[in-house]
C-alpha cells in the first residue's frame, strides 16, 4: 500500500512537500476560509503539508483529516502538534470506504489526491455522499503537462513524461489538473468554478527559482529516476541531461511555467 | 514580403485577428494606459487589431503605428478611421530600419510581433534606440507550447507542432512567450517584469469557448493546413482528426489552456 505513492516516502520527498507547501501556500490557499463551527473533511492529508495551512487559515473550523497511510498520518499528527494547531482530528481511512454517515460535513477539501486515484470521478462521487446538501468541495491539483520552460529541452521533457507515465502505470493521472472541471461536474457537483493558478518563474523571482523550479518540480521529477531507469524508459546519460536541463532553466536567462488548478463545487440541495 | 507572415492575409485570418482582439482585450490590455501627450510607437501594427484598443485606452496619447506591409497598414488605417480614432498616425516602416531619431518616443508597444522575427533580441535593441531614456517598452506574445487541453490528443498536438515548425522554418518562433524576460533583459532593458496571462476555457465560459478555443486558436492552427499537408508533415486524415480533436475540447466536458506573456521594461537613463 505504502509503495503505491509515486513520489515515495523518503526524507527528501518529505522536505520537497514542505518546501512546496511553503512557497505555494498563498497561491493555492488564499481563497479558502471556513467559518467558525463548520465541519471540514480533508481527504488524503498525507504528511499534513496542506493541513497546517488549512487549519491556520480556518482556526475556528472543525477539521477531520484522513489518509490511507498510517505512517503519513503519524507524521501529519506530529507536524500539526508541533505547530500548536488544535482544530484537526486525524483518522486512518480510505476515500473509497469513508467511515462517515451521509451528509456529515459542511465542506470537503482535496489537494494533490485525485492525481493518484484510478477513478477520480468515482472518488468525488463518494465524497459528495458525506457532504451536506449545499456544502462545498474544494479540489486542488497540478498538471505536469502544463510544465514548459526556457531554454526548451527534449531530454527534460522526456524526464517529465517518464514521471507522467510511471504515475499512469501506478493507476494515477499526473495530467488531472485540466480535468477538474469535467470531473466535478460529472460527479454531480453544481456551480463548478475552476481557476488556474499559474506559477511563472524567472530570475526576478528568486524565491520561486529555489522553492518551486528546483526544490519542488525538479526534485519531484528526480524522485522517479531509479524507477525510470529500471524500466528503461530513458538511458542514464539522457536522464541526467534532462535533469541538468531542468536546472539550467534556473539560470538568469531561464524561465519556468507550471499551472495548478483549483476547483470548487456545491452539493445540490434537492 | 507579404507571403512571409505565417498566418497569411485571408479574410478568415482577418476575422480571426479581430475575434481574438475582442475576447482577449481586457486580459492583455487592461494595464496599459499612456498619459496625455506621451508619444507611443506601436511597432508591427498589422491590420490594426491591437491599435484600436491601444488608442481607445490612451485617447490623449500620440500613437505612431508602423508595419512592414502597406496592405495591412491600409486596412489598419481604414479600421481606425471607422472607429473614429484620431490619435494614431500610420507609417510604413521596417523594425530593422526604423526611420526615427534616437530617443524619439516615450513608450514602445509590441504585440504578436517578436514571434515572427528571426532575431527578436536584435529587434528589441533597435526599438531601445528610438525610446527615450526612462521610457517604457511593453511586449505581448503568445506561446503555442503553452497550449494543452482535455480530452488530450496526440493528433491535435501534432497539428499545433506543425504550426510551430512552419513558423520556425519561416524564421519565427511560436514559443517566444516564455522568452520575453531574457529577451528584454539581453536587449538592455531594466526593471523587466513579465506576467503571464493565462486563458483557461471550460463550458462555464462559453464566450471563450467560441471566441478563443474555436475562433482564435483552432482557426489559427487550421490556417496552416495546406502548408502542413504540402510539406507532408502530417497526412490528411491525421490532420483532420487533430483539428476535430481541437474542436472536441469545446464540448461540455472539454477544457483548453493557453498562455500569453506580457513584459515591460525601462530604457536606462544613464
Amino acid at each position: 500500500m505504502e509503495k503505491k505513492y509515486v513520489h515515495g516516502y523518503s526524507p527528501r520527498e518529505e522536505k520537497r512537500l514542505l518546501d512546496q507547501a511553503q512557497t505555494l501556500t498563498e497561491l493555492l490557499h488564499c481563497d479558502t476560509r471556513y467559518l467558525k463551527g463548520s465541519t471540514v473533511l480533508e481527504a488524503g492529508c498525507g504528511i499534513g503539508a496542506q493541513t497546517i495551512t488549512l487549519a491556520q487559515n480556518s482556526p475556528d473550523a472543525d477539521i477531520t483529516s484522513i489518509d490511507l497511510s498510517p505512517v503519513s498520518l503519524a507524521q501529519a499528527e506530529e507536524r500539526v502538534r508541533a505547530a500548536c494547531i488544535r482544530n484537526v482530528t486525524f483518522r486512518q481511512a480510505d476515500i473509497h470506504a469513508l467511515p462517515f454517515a451521509d451528509n456529515s460535513f459542511d465542506h470537503v477539501f482535496v489537494c494533490f489526491v485525485l492525481e493518484h486515484l484510478p477513478d477520480p470521478a468515482r472518488a468525488l462521487g463518494l465524497l459528495l455522499r458525506v457532504l451536506k446538501p449545499g456544502g462545498s468541495i474544494t479540489v486542488i491539483e497540478g498538471d505536469h503537462g502544463s510544465a514548459y520552460f526556457s531554454p526548451d529541452s527534449g531530454a527534460a521533457r522526456k524526464t517529465i513524461a517518464c514521471l507522467v507515465e510511471i504515475q499512469r502505470q501506478m493507476g494515477g493521472n499526473a495530467l488531472v489538473g485540466r480535468e477538474c472541471y469535467p470531473l466535478l461536474v460529472s460527479a454531480g457537483f453544481k456551480e463548478v468554478i475552476v481557476s488556474p493558478r499559474m506559477v511563472y518563474v524567472d530570475a526576478s523571482r528568486p524565491a520561486l527559482v529555489e522553492g518551486f523550479t528546483k526544490q519542488t518540480f525538479t526534485a519531484m521529477v528526480e524522485g522517479v529516476r531509479s524507477e525510470a531507469l529500471k524500466r528503461r524508459m530513458m538511458d542514464e546519460s539522457e536522464w541526467d541531461q534532462g535533469i541538468a536541463d531542468l536546472y539550467r532553466t534556473c539560470e538568469p536567462d531561464g524561465t519556468f511555467c507550471y499551472t495548478f488548478f483549483k476547483g470548487t463545487g456545491i452539493k445540490p440541495v434537492a
